[in-house]
């Protein structure tokens, strides 16, 4: 059985449990968790075709599953291994006539209809008026759980895009240069191409790489902008590769120049947050939320807690986040297998700003197992 | 009256017309063409924060506008000058309380409520959820009209695009070199590098490179890849820079190598086809179905209407895809102030690719305005 049809069969035992009779989803990670159908890089101007909004992948308790997808990406756009089950979208005519048409592949029992959480709300509309009765989910519901505990499979697809980040972070610290005029835009973008030529299918979120320091004018916008690198400022990291569609989400911080005394302080504390938190990372001991506060005593006590402003972490697989979260108010019991990010920060706007973040399978007494290598002591860039 | 204040007065106007009380909009153009609320670049993994999938623009008849957002999009993401009303979700709690909250300061008509047609299923349902009564509508029916004229100030931000645009062509076809192992990807990367130094805020969608030759692999993925140039092969091109969010959209073909005698007569074909649809760009002279049909008729004519598979254009602005489309069945009669791009092609697989882009604003008599003007005729990289 292969790995679609096996995770397949997985969610019909979760939908026949939960009552849902059919699972609608649009494109996204829960559809290529199922079928191997991969999302594209997202767009930032919105791309439309005719009735492009009814796209999905279409799975029933019996039957399915069907893709429908306009005729353009039927024809350029899949991969030509993927061995779907394949109807195109008609270019003229009424859409939802169409969308009728699939449903009626998976009649009779339609009661209950499961759809992509993100999927567009045109969608969900079309869906309610040629199936007024059904009742409409949210298909979170049946992939949630599923896809929290990743297979030795998926966890090697995210060690390569780990492999990948190390060697990123390698040659980005290289190629810095103060005097060069370099800004971080720049930088970011020598990231992106860096993690390609590595073998990446592309960055997992938007490249993130930006400085803080004494007298900084934009003290609160932590995004990577046209600024020149000035000795002086601490820099941040923020990026991922994404390998086969799995995400990776890595950090550190370094310092241009000399740093003062207190930013080596803060820059071991954070690290040493980060280390109790993987540490923490053990089956069955803890719980997200647990997780969270363990890591975050090391920054209260060490008197900075009032700039770690963000959780600990989030899972992270074929999403950059998603459940679990190590966050007050999870309490996920943390299961072997489970991959999260752990990223403890200390941001003192109009100071400096350090972070550090890999991403950490939940192993057994040992603790987590950090994917990425890259050194976590304090690099100054000269 | 602020550019923002106009524009939601008009939508008023619209809203109060069709019986709509409230607009609900997710991130998106339409948001930022209302508020000024601007979009971040989209990412591969989708980022979560708690209660996320809330997050909008409220625009009531009489109130708002109203902008609630996760509180790290509040602390760290909003843009300095956003001068918006704005409430922070809950890190805690239930968020379709704190949507219901949010919906009563619209009270007591919420009769109709028009939802962005892209925000989240999961958006949809939680309104329907919190409010079970009212009608559920799309925003599109407000805004897309709308939205379909440009205003002199979007015409100068899609001209700054557009001049970024024909710098980064000019620049990149001196930087193609066959002899290099450059790849597609390569070519595309340095694309966005460009971009961005000349001045963008990013890529309008994923840009593309790629060759089409004889005995190609992979005929139908017209996807920048990792296969080096090659003399013999056409090399295409498909990207656009986004200004202040508006999106540009631009191609061309250049060849590496010299050209069979063929590739040249039909380079000329798609440039000629492409002629006849801007010229046709009249205010009150055409529907957008026609002009497709006129530039198409110069490909049928010339002995290439099959491998011309797509629609001659789409509306652009701040999508990259929006109505009226230059498509068989739009009836839209043109009008100045419309855009669209003007995109014929001639692709055979395992033989060529030509194709040619730019956008175009609907002017009188004389035809459309081209916003680009980097070179129309072959060029031949040695």
């Amino acid at each position: 059985m292969s790995t679609y049809s096996a995770r397949i069969s997985r969610a019909r035992e979760v939908m026949d449990r939960l009552g849902i009779d059919l699972l609608y989803l649009a494109p996204g990670a829960n559809a290529q968790y199922l079928s191997g159908w991969r999302r594209n890089r997202p767009h930032f101007g919105n791309v439309n075709y005719p009735g492009g909004w009814i796209q999905g992948l279409f799975v029933g308790l019996t039957r399915g599953p069907v893709l429908a997808v306009p005729r353009m990406v039927a024809d350029f756009d899949l991969e030509p291994d993927t061995n779907l089950d394949v109807r195109a979208l008609p270019d003229q005519g009424d859409p939802t006539a169409f969308l009728d048409g699939v449903l009626r592949e998976f009649e009779p029992r339609l009661g209950a209809i499961a759809i992509e959480n993100r999927a567009w709300s045109e969608q969900a509309l079309a869906l309610r008026q040629v199936r007024p009765d059904a009742e409409v989910r949210l298909a979170s519901e049946v992939l949630g759980p599923l896809r929290m505990i990743k297979a030795p499979a998926e966890l090697d697809l995210l060690e390569r895009a780990a492999a990948i980040v190390d060697q990123t972070m390698t040659d980005i610290v290289s190629f810095l240069d103060p005097d060069s005029g370099q800004t971080e835009l720049d930088v970011a973008y020598e990231i992106d191409r860096l993690m390609m030529r590595a073998g990446a299918d592309g960055s997992s979120f938007v490249t993130n790489v930006w400085q803080m320091g004494p007298g900084e004018l934009r003290p609160l916008a932590m995004k990577a902008s046209r600024r020149p690198l000035a000795r002086g400022n601490s820099l941040s990291f923020d990026f991922g590769a994404t390998f086969a569609g799995y995400c990776y989400d890595f950090g550190r911080s370094v310092h241009l120049g000399n740093p003062p005394d207190e930013y080596r302080r803060v820059h071991a504390l954070v690290m040493r947050a980060a280390q109790i938190g993987i540490e923490a990372l053990q089956d069955g001991q803890h719980t997200a939320e647990e997780v969270d506060a363990l890591a975050r005593q090391v920054v209260v006590d060490g008197g900075y807690g009032e700039w770690f402003r963000h959780r600990l972490g989030h899972g992270i697989g074929l999403d950059v986040h998603e459940p679990p979260y190590l966050d007050r108010g999870d309490r996920s019991l943390l299961q072997r297998g489970m991959c999260f990010t752990v990223e403890p920060s200390i941001f003192i706007p109009g100071r400096f700003g350090a972070r550090t973040e890999d991403v950490v399978v939940v192993g057994g007494a040992e603790g987590g197992r950090v994917l990425t290598h890259y050194r976590r002591d304090l690099q100054v860039v000269p």
